[in-house]
């Protein structure tokens, strides 16, 4: 039977992807990813190497836009071409970073497919565990609830989010550092916080959460706090 | 400079350990492992195969029970023994289920070991991910937070954790089940509820709460919970 595949092709360094993983890709012969309006996919530039070069790519290009509207229309396109594919008797491995599933845009697509679609989800490393690593710190232990937070949330929903929570790890936080620093600060979790730019990347930076405040430039959509109740 | 590297070997199927941690373990000449008290290790059972023969073992057994006593006395004899190790000059490697930081043991050791020490951190495909792929369900997407509970906490922290959040995965369930599927009803979360039980072994089962809750025989220890707001 026709399989779709949500392959996670972890972080970022090409070495942190499953063997489970490579060895899809090393044979498959239809493959789907987001990419930007330029087509460029931080999850073909991780993958790419494992593919085959004979392999179908099936580009869903996308604006990364709060509205969603050029998301959805890709993810629309992507779906249709992919639900043809796998009619026509063909597997579709889909590329994603990190993991298909925690945060993963593979939770848009799935919904987009046949209801009848065999689906496999190949778990990848996520930016969590990856920000944990680079920074050698744990996320959580023994009886200590852990919170993954979006930093999109609204300063209320971060401070609802944090009641009662140990330890906490902020995705994708960009522009929005300030307004987490401060709800960290609310929730006494701020002492001790750790920031970590591109996890496991060439140019991975791991910094006291002060000193990311600090810098002029902010810091990029891919960076992640991490702080734990002491 | 001799290095300790905690090493996530992943939640049970062999194949979903990274390529990194396969080449780290291929050249490891001292590895170090949590074991029951007659030696047997999940974490050992995983890597096994991608260890030289030759590469010497530092087992630490231990009775996994609440107090951790004997789990303390075994951290500290194996800290001792892998410091040792690190001081005539060698890399320790130490076998880690799931991922090292993600409610690993990785996180008794590392304050252990001499402050001077060099640590890196491979990051491993954790159970939270694992029963995401299992049961084929997004973990949470877009704005929505996620907590990961363990199933040890008592029912009052389990219900403040719970609070202002629209993912959960409780961690660790067997014998917990009753008091976590009381919890999630109360959060208005038990609808839809999943419980995976030993994901990605040879004998993974993926089956809604409800039928968890009248198996007879409960669940194993290995099981989680995964549920989310609709």
């Amino acid at each position: 039977m026709p399989t779709l595949y949500g392959v996670g092709v972890g972080p970022g360094d090409p070495e942190l992807i499953t063997l489970k993983a490579a060895r899809l890709l090393s044979e498959a012969r239809v493959v789907a990813y987001p990419a930007n309006p330029k087509g460029d996919s931080l999850a073909l530039s991780i993958a790419g190497r494992y593919l085959p070069p004979q392999a179908e790519h099936i580009v869903m290009a996308m604006d990364f836009v709060p509205d969603r509207q050029s998301a959805n229309a890709a993810y629309d396109q992507g779906a249709e071409t992919i639900a043809e594919r796998l009619r026509a008797g063909h597997d579709v491995v889909v590329l994603c970073e990190g993991d298909p599933l925690l945060f993963g845009s593979f939770a848009y697509l799935l919904p987009r497919v046949p209801p009848e679609t065999a689906v496999t989800v190949i778990p990848g490393i996520s930016s969590l565990t990856a920000c944990a690593a680079a920074a050698v710190r744990p996320l959580a232990l023994g009886s200590q609830p852990l919170v993954c937070l979006p930093a999109t949330l609204p300063a209320e929903d971060l401070d609802r989010a944090l009641s009662g929570i140990d330890g906490v790890a902020v995705f994708k936080v960009g522009r929005h550092l300030p307004k987490v620093a401060e709800a960290l600060a609310r929730a006494g979790l701020a002492e001790g916080a750790t920031c970590v730019i591109r996890a496991s990347h060439q140019d991975q930076q791991v910094m006291p959460l002060a000193e990311a405040l600090a810098r002029p430039q902010g810091v990029p959509y891919f960076s992640m706090v991490l702080a734990r109740r002491a």
